[in-house]
């Protein structure tokens, strides 16, 4: 039975705890948060002072130059590729998760529509329960596309392998799952996938630098993510995709802007695709917010994601022990896997006034976050999470549940 | 005869002189390049430190309520709103010019396609001389709407009113153009296309901060532009994008990210459209550098657009009266027009070997840029701009040319 004194014990040893120094946390809070908005590396704010006092004050225009503000999609995507088992020049860090899944479906649609065995598919397969935007995204897409595509909501894991068939010309899965915390097999569902005729785009907006990640390995098609989550890029910070080599020359998407193109400065009248991963890109980056993406990075490559991992299931596992023995009288329910294969960085117990209880626990220093329905998540970020913080995190939840003390009358009004 | 003299005289006299100390720019510099990137105001900075460093922090994730961060792309685009004569809950700022054009162009071919009288219109009607992203954002929706779309590329002015037929479902102007400077006559134009039953979508690049707008006024449908130029939001700052209140309820895009959904929290499996100019949003906006927007702004709250006007038209008018009288025997050729009414905030000049002549400026400080065909381009931003650096750049341009202080052979690199 762990105990606190066990917890300090685990955190004198823990091979990461010096990277927590990295980063700038308010003191006495436990942040349980960070798969929503990552904390902020102590590198970002003088990151982000020299691009704004230096780069643009000082050097202005000529740091398009100078300073590789041009590069910067691509040299990031190539800092970030080794955490997302992705090959050198097949990822840039550019504009937002909807934008580049927009374009990400928009080219898998084109490569099958070309393909005269796979021309005829006209359906998309998702989760119902996949991150709404995801979803609007893609009714968005084949709403435009004018050939009849259709969006079909599966409704539970088990139903995803009878949903492919012979019309599925995509599927489109959230690696994991932002609410309940299911890690999906990408290997075997892009086999699956492959095996009906089908591409499958991946969302890691909770699997970048939450887990273990090999896009090249596990036959991936097209991936886009998110760097304000575990990544701790900033708030809103740019958001990335992967085209593998093997798909780059048939890659062809429609925000076909200049920062896409072969020439970007010969000014020609007609839009031709640059070779590679840069036909992804479209319009001018926000270059402040960009930059500090790279300070995230930095930290990661103290270290390496088997670590990262083997913290992770260490904290959601006593996390998960912890509140089953301590606060196993209340109407808890753990909706996050057991097994460590299917789970990501994060865990979601309901409790029927989830919201409630979750804001008694942010009043009481404990920030995790709430999702309809009924579900408390708790994010773990092994980067900057100790053992004991999460021990002292269940006293407090334990404290609230035995005393009833939060308002079960609270209303949702947060946007978060 | 205008001189130095003169000139130190007008600056005494400019209402708009003590601006420039709200600006940081480098001592000696005569920046002429504020067309492509605007000066960082210094309040950007400290802004951008309070978002970074409090605001993600220290308040972290609980921001996104308590710092507006949500409402950001709303609140900045109703203080932007009165420098383009559009209404309040008219405009937002976020993602790029070119997605916010993809968003504006589908949206205005959608509203034409829906209305019998204009439901077979497949032509989109823009100058070869726009800039290159806004043709190519136009292929590109062109070339996967599956409609048979095209895209009519006209070579002239004079040649548009002739350009807009039966067959034209949507002109799409920049205001004024990158290159020459000319600004067209946005009521006059806007009446021609809506004569022709075509709706007009306007890019506000080169125009907003730089010449009076009256998008509402002058009848214009769409606008987009961006605000890391005369707005002086900072490098990549995010764009935005103008959708009337009389267009609102008919206005359906494409990228329908969570951020344009009526109840982006309630988590609804399909996409319902959030009324007014919410739903011209996508995803989740870069928010240190969407923040900075706002110091560029309030610069503009201390004066207004005829002020503004007054004295880049000065400027500008000063500049080629110095460049002509000044440097008159050497092959300079203004492509800028002469007339008022038709002339943005920039200067642009003809010479066989402007690539040269302008790295030449550079060194020597002056910095202006470059664009083929042989153009060397001065950009007047009134808010940091005096009359005795132009009398002073003029000056160096004439040294420059009278000594042949250039390497001819200078090769074009740069990505700017």
């Amino acid at each position: 039975m762990t105990t606190r004194d066990d917890c300090l014990g685990r955190d004198a040893q823990d091979p990461l705890a010096a990277l927590r120094a990295r980063f700038d946390l308010p003191a006495g809070l436990i942040y349980l948060d960070g798969n929503s908005l990552g904390a902020r590396p102590r590198a970002a704010l003088a990151r982000a002072q020299d691009v704004i006092a230096r780069e643009w004050g000082q050097d202005l225009i000529r740091s398009w130059n100078t300073a590789g503000w041009f590069d910067l999609p691509k040299r990031l995507g190539n800092r970030l590729a080794p955490l997302l088992g992705a090959g050198q020049d097949e990822v840039v860090v550019t504009d937002t998760t909807s934008v580049n899944l927009f374009k990400a479906l928009a080219a898998a649609l084109q490569m099958q529509a070309e393909q005269p065995a796979t021309a005829s598919r006209r359906v998309l397969v998702t989760e119902r329960s996949n991150f709404p935007t995801d979803i609007y995204m893609a009714q968005g897409l084949a709403g435009w596309l004018a050939r009849g595509y259709t969006v079909r909501l599966v409704d539970s894991v088990e139903e995803i392998a009878a949903a492919i068939d012979a019309d599925t010309a995509v599927v489109m899965l959230t690696h994991v799952n932002y609410r309940s915390g299911y890690q999906h097999d990408m290997r075997a569902t892009s086999a699956l996938a492959h095996a009906a005729g089908a591409l499958v785009v991946w969302d890691l907006a909770h699997s970048a630098g939450a887990v273990p990640l090999a896009l090249n390995g596990d036959g991936a098609d097209l991936a886009v993510g998110c760097t304000y989550k575990y990544l701790n890029g900033g708030p809103g910070a740019p958001a990335f995709i992967w085209v593998p080599a093997r798909h780059q020359a048939r890659f062809r998407q429609p925000l076909s802007g200049w920062w896409g193109h072969a020439a970007p400065f010969a000014m020609a009248p007609d839009f031709a695709p640059a070779d590679g991963i840069g036909r992804a890109l479209c319009g001018t980056q926000p270059i402040v917010s960009l930059a500090m993406v790279e300070s995230g990075l930095e930290v990661f490559e103290q270290t390496d994601m088997a670590a990262v991992r083997a913290k992770s299931l260490a904290l959601t596992d006593l996390f998960i022990e912890l509140v089953e023995r301590r606060c196993g009288s209340h109407p808890l329910g753990l909706v996050t896997p057991r097994q460590h294969a299917r789970r990501g960085s994060h865990v979601s117990f309901t409790h029927p006034h989830g919201y409630a209880v979750m804001q008694a626990l942010i009043g009481r220093g404990v920030v995790g976050d709430y999702r309809e329905p009924a579900i408390m998540r708790f994010g773990f970020t092994p980067l900057y999470t100790s053992y004991t913080e999460v021990w002292d995190a269940v006293e407090i939840l334990r404290q609230i549940l035995d005393d009833t003390a939060y308002d079960i009358a609270a209303k949702r009004d947060a946007v978060t």
